[in-house]
């Protein structure tokens, strides 16, 4: 007998809202009380609006939408792993900032035939992720629509001043905080349809299906004067050159400094570093600081040197082992509506 | 000869968000330095997240989304009214827990085959009714979906402890801060499809498509000890059960005493109160106050009162002139999944 499969349509909105709802406070309930102390949430889930006292010198908003078919197949993916990506991408903008997610909003844009138990489980990742980076999903909604879509909203908290794109300077190391094109590598492997995964594909799918943002690697690129930061989303090469635009400057990088896993090699012997300079939702941070403060960058977390801020006349040169420079064209990312 | 259209498939993501961030700046150049001395923006739109420095002792956070065809149809409104009336249904939660609107980020779900115009003239509705109420729209997102929708989080801050749905007790005065009803009346005629319109039918068609929520109202709630308040989104029958619900009491209603526009009865003269007491979207405040504030919140505000807190056990009465009750089927909201 096959047991039954509770849908959306099956519920009214509140009861809904309740089941998942729940979800979230059984999952801020293992918390322990000292995790909550950066929190002061005055009202929570249930009224019109969530409600705290600020209690940060700045504070940051961002939003960030996922859309089924767009940005995620449940085919590829769990829906925990779906919520816990879809939170992941909003906490690694306030990661780039150099704040620590506080409070966040959710709206699902949901067809009339989700499945609950689905939405239970999305609702699960954003409960583990929230439960990871210390931070609260506060409230949310649901709406009807044509197909799935997960749309989050972050408020963070920071002592320092927020780390923007804009204050690179002719001189000033780049850097990453992780390998890159692990998530990229992930996708495509998905996308092969394969039976099975051997460990060094595991690797790959699970860095694109559950990323950790890179919160506490901002806080300490924050407290460098002059530093300048944002998360690889769209890949390393695009997301550069949107923070050369910002801060008008120009960038030399070197191919062979590209942090990648070891699994990334293996999977893709020929490829790797297409897919590193091209791939996005790595997550970690790109940031330059004055080249001075490298050394100490290195104590407090793992950073690698991939090249310098040039004059903006040079543009953006990759250049490979033996000198000679890359296409840029081999290393574009992702445009939503091409 | 006919004009090109540009629809957003012609251009990439950057260039569209460009062009609609450029109607927002506009907007917000317009204003004069004293409107905005509440604001304390540090980082507007353009890079990872925006940023401010908080100055209020309370915030409150709220996210609404509407989709085509669920939430509005773009033949019955124009394009700025509906960015006008996607901001106003956030706003309203934000002045609905007594707050002041501050800031606000906004993601289009959108299908390639968009019009460009279109946009600029939502962009438009959000740059006037961010102008109306002081706040500003500080960044934004563009996602390809398969229907339209718009989805927008909003900051507001607040000097008194937010207003919330819970805090009713038995003999409290019911309130409403404006008349109700002539939303729905205005979606009624939009749907009847006539070809034009008289000036009372013009009035509620307006107030559907461009509702003014009653942040100015909810100030001066957020000054009366033990208030409770909040907007009247899904139809007052509905938002009062949600609050006595949320209040642990029940409420007696007296139907001749809710406040409605006179364009309402002259255009639905037999339906007027049902419309009233049903139909969502007018963005006016519920309260409730202690009996004894009544008067004074008269001196400041518009206030009907309309009925009285009484013990949960009582439930909810709704008595007509003589002294007959009506029955609550009468007056069910919207479910959006049923």
């Amino acid at each position: 007998m096959q047991a039954k499969v509770m849908l959306i349509s099956d519920l009214n909105e509140f009861e809904l809202i309740s089941i998942l709802s729940k979800v979230l406070d059984q999952g801020h309930a293992s918390w322990g009380a000292s995790d909550m102390n950066h929190l002061d949430l005055a009202i929570a889930n249930g009224d019109d609006a969530a409600a705290w006292t600020p209690n940060s010198n700045y504070e940051v908003f961002t939003m960030d939408t996922c859309v089924e078919n767009v940005h995620f197949k449940s085919e590829f993916s769990s829906w925990h792993d779906i919520g816990w990506k879809a939170l992941a991408s909003n906490i690694s903008d306030i990661a780039s900032m150099g704040a620590q997610p506080l409070y966040g909003l959710v709206t699902l844009g949901l067809p009339p035939t989700v499945n609950v138990q689905d939405l239970k489980e999305m609702y699960q990742g954003f409960a583990d992720i929230s439960e990871e980076y210390q931070m609260m999903m506060v409230g949310g909604d649901i709406v009807k629509s044509e197909n799935v879509f997960i749309s989050i909203s972050l408020i963070g908290g920071a002592s320092q001043s927020p780390l923007t794109r804009s204050r690179a300077k002719v001189g000033d190391s780049i850097i990453l905080t992780g390998p890159v094109g692990s998530s990229k590598g992930g996708l495509l492997l998905s996308q092969q349809g394969l039976n099975s995964y051997n460990e060094h594909q595991t690797v790959l799918i699970n860095k694109h299906c559950k990323p950790y943002p890179h919160v506490a690697q901002g806080l300490v690129l924050s407290n460098i004067s002059n530093a300048c930061a944002m998360d690889v989303s769209d890949g390393i090469f695009s997301d550069l050159t949107k923070l050369c635009e910002s801060s008008d400057c120009g960038a030399i990088i070197d191919s062979e400094s590209i942090p990648v896993d070891p699994e990334l090699i293996k999977c893709f012997p020929d490829d790797f570093l297409k897919i590193a300079m091209s791939g996005g939702e790595d997550y970690v941070l790109l940031a330059t600081v004055p080249a001075n403060q490298t050394e100490n960058l290195k104590q407090d977390i793992n950073v690698s040197i991939i090249g310098e801020i040039t004059p903006k006349d040079q543009g953006i040169t990759v250049v490979a082992a033996d000198g000679s420079k890359y296409d840029h064209n081999d290393f574009l990312g992702w445009d939503h509506f091409r």
